[in-house]
């Protein structure tokens, strides 16, 4: 536990992250395109809670070699091990195997959620994150994986992202098994490589061939020369099995095997149903970096050049992917359980939007502020009688609930990016009256308009008008308000 | 760990849930309702992380004798102990002092989000569930406060649940700190004891009179009689103390102080605004159980008597609440940041709205089945085409995926709920056509209707049309669907 001094320090932990109106409104639109997509497609939402057993998810962590970090786990007082959710699919298919006869076969469901990865925070790498899945288990037929790039393409477009701007890229763990098998890589005992190999072809569109070629033999240093950055440690292929690998990825030459047929199954139903290579291509240097695929894999990649955090122009890359994953349900059942699907990560592809300015940003209206001129508890009951009277009729409004005098109430009505405020002192009141002032109009009109035009016509920033004209008065603002290019 | 059996069986964890569609999409639409108001009311929405330092929670823990259990917490690399928020009150707390300067004063923000309970699980009690909180920090006046009970009242209007029906309870911790303090349960010393005093007459509802004072007392059976059930150690008042007490809760009366003159204010401002007795109403039994706050704390509870799970008629009780909590967010800061908000069960209430009958209920078509009755590639195109045609005119539609003949096509159908099924098998392709089957209107109709009407007047189970006019056959048969009452 932290010392005396230390309780007392107000600090977001280590890796985590605040989510501001904005973001959380942008999101939201996000998730209800996304779904409307899913919805048509006719998949279902089903969800897992965040905690679950860690066997259930154990065997699955990315990383073989270190079985029990990357997961946040804690130990039940049954002396049983719980973990926060890695991703959303192995809880999944717990969920699937559980409640596997009560189903409908092929079972289709997607779900939106918050996962957590126990590693060390850098910039931009969150240990919470949200993701969106979409999957069919149940079914070993490849239209279903031929589904899941569609639905991508489709969900590509549903968020504005132009034709051209993004492709669906498509491959299969077969037909790179059967590379692998071919350099001397197949069977259990090579699991652990077989996955430094796929991962290092992962890495193509970020380091290039010449990349590749290093972390395909003794490995590569994170800064491009010997000494510069980490180093990550290369699969140790020897030349003629890195230039075999290198040959295929380049090129996609194989000689037939179950993997190309499917892949050629794929393309023929995606064309058939009139997605062209524009959107759905397949390409043999797709490879998902997780253990448990099957099948077909898929991605879906921003073609857009991006300025990255450098300002650099870069191509966005990867916002989403997945592929089949027959043995994450079938593990806990005594019969094969087929099954394929695809995640979304969303804070990932929210900041591509934001960056090809395709995010529907907040339009929200901000709340009209009723200003506090006297504080006795019956003029308090006026004010608030107001702003009832404009929720009443469906605009957003609060009465001002500082402690302070007319400077601060106005400085909050500005932070706020109110519309509009209202005032009614002793003198308003006797007269049966109360005045707006419009801060946009006041933010734009300078000192020289000074006579007193009629409202309509030279829509000055401060009116007078009848106490029961307010709302009637504060919805004309809003709609000259709605009219102007924004500030 | 588990051994090597249990690794392979699928479990949800003890204490967690998983979602179905129906119960998702009633949350959704719940959520939504209830948001619209906080927006009304111009609170904006905020989020925290589920995790935070557990120095930022510690101290708020709800059982102050065993202050590391009811969270789940871990270690972090560094040290640093990490836990899963127990509430929205205290990361909501953390986030406002961390970025106090920048805020608009008062800040009033909204967030739902799941919070975790490291408690023994039990029927109905889940170690994973919803708040879904609304607060305004930065102000001292009850003015806050009365804002908030009038927003829940709306909250449970907008939520269709019937004036009468609910009652938002209002009282002050103040005014019960002196009844404490007249027995002589002032000062620090006396924390835990007093928690249990108002944790005693929160269970007025419960267990009436004679029951909060076994508790204000030795202490109570759960079963009601000796021996019986658990055990609940009682606040060992004497008699004269006991009896102070039980006469402030069942009459409310008690000296002025500055408790009842804030409870006078709030009462004529929610009155002023329009709220009658019928829906906000000063009530000196309201304690809630949590120790941080300091003034004014309020409830909502349903009126309405609902079947509870023993079939008796019960009032549901308390949906949600909140108060005053003047001490969370100074604590980080070196001045006094008085806050105040609540906290709806979202499952809770959403339990109750479907007892009363008032729960949104999905009615979400499900998705046209496209049945496969040839494999081929080819025809899987073909099929693959027609759902696209559906889903571009918005119907949900999907192609059967699965493996196996016409039966168990049709029994999918069935089990997802499909409107109706498409076939197209090669005599259909010959002429081309398709069949189309009205599964509702076939689940309607019995064996009499055998005679070939037209398809407008008759409506039968069955039509065969020309491919072409698929999309608009289907729209007239969901059209026909939607007016009839659902079976």
């Amino acid at each position: 536990m932290a010392d005396k001094n230390e309780k007392m320090k107000a600090r977001l932990a280590r890796g985590f992250g605040d989510r501001s109106a904005d973001d959380i409104r942008a999101t939201e639109r996000m998730i209800e395109k996304i779904k409307a997509v899913y919805d048509l497609y006719g998949f279902e939402p089903v969800e897992q809670p965040l905690i679950e057993y860690t066997d259930a998810l154990g065997k699955f962590l990315p990383d073989l070699d270190r079985p029990n970090e990357g997961v946040f786990s804690f130990q039940d007082d049954d002396e049983q091990w719980l973990s926060l959710r890695y991703d959303l699919t192995a809880p999944l298919a717990r969920y699937v195997a559980e409640n596997f006869e009560r189903l409908p076969k092929p079972f289709r469901s997607y779900r939106a959620g918050w996962v957590f990865r126990n590693e060390k925070p850098g910039p931009g790498r969150f240990r919470q994150f949200m993701q969106f899945d979409a999957d069919t288990v149940g079914t070993p037929g490849v239209a279903a994986d031929a589904e899941m790039t569609m639905m991508m393409a489709d969900v590509m477009e549903a968020l504005g992202i132009k034709r051209g701007d993004y492709v669906i890229r498509v491959n299969n763990r077969k037909v790179l098994d059967g590379v692998l098998e071919a350099i001397g890589l197949g069977g259990d005992d090579n699991a652990g490589r077989r996955l430094t190999v796929l991962r290092a072809i992962d890495k193509l569109d970020k380091f290039g061939p010449e990349g590749v070629k290093l972390l395909l033999g003794k490995g590569r240093w994170d800064g491009g020369v010997e000494g510069e950055g980490d180093f990550t440690k290369g699969a140790e292929l020897d030349d003629a099995a890195i230039a075999k690998v290198l040959a295929y990825v380049e090129t996609g030459e194989i000689e037939d095997n179950q993997g190309v047929l499917e892949l050629r199954e794929i393309e023929a139903l995606v064309r058939a149903a009139g997605y062209g290579e524009d959107r759905i291509k397949i390409d043999p240097s797709v490879v998902r970096g997780l253990e448990y695929y099957t099948g077909p894999v898929y991605e879906a990649e921003l073609l857009a050049e991006i300025p990255n955090e450098d300002g650099k122009i870069v191509r966005f890359g990867s916002v989403g992917g997945g592929g089949r994953y027959d043995g994450l349900v079938s593990r806990f059942r005594g019969e094969p359980v087929p099954a394929t699907g695809f995640s979304i990560g969303v804070s990932r592809l929210m900041t591509a939007l934001k960056n090809l300015g395709k995010l529907d940003t907040a339009d929200v209206v901000a709340p009209v502020v009723v200003l506090v001129m006297d504080r006795d508890t019956e003029s308090l009951g006026r004010y608030q009688k107001m702003v009832g009277d404009l929720r009443r009729d469906g605009i957003r409004a609060e009465m001002y609930l500082g402690g302070a005098g007319m400077k601060a109430q106005m400085k909050y009505a500005d932070r706020r990016g109110s519309p509009c405020v209202v005032i009614q002192g002793g003198d308003e009141r006797a007269s049966g009256e109360v005045q707006i002032k419009d801060l946009i109009e006041g933010a734009r009109l300078s000192a020289q308009i000074t006579d007193n035009e009629a409202w309509r016509e030279g829509r000055p920033a401060q009116v007078s008008v009848p106490e029961a004209d307010l709302v009637a008065t504060i919805h004309c603002i809003l709609a000259a308000q709605a009219q102007e290019p924004q500030a």
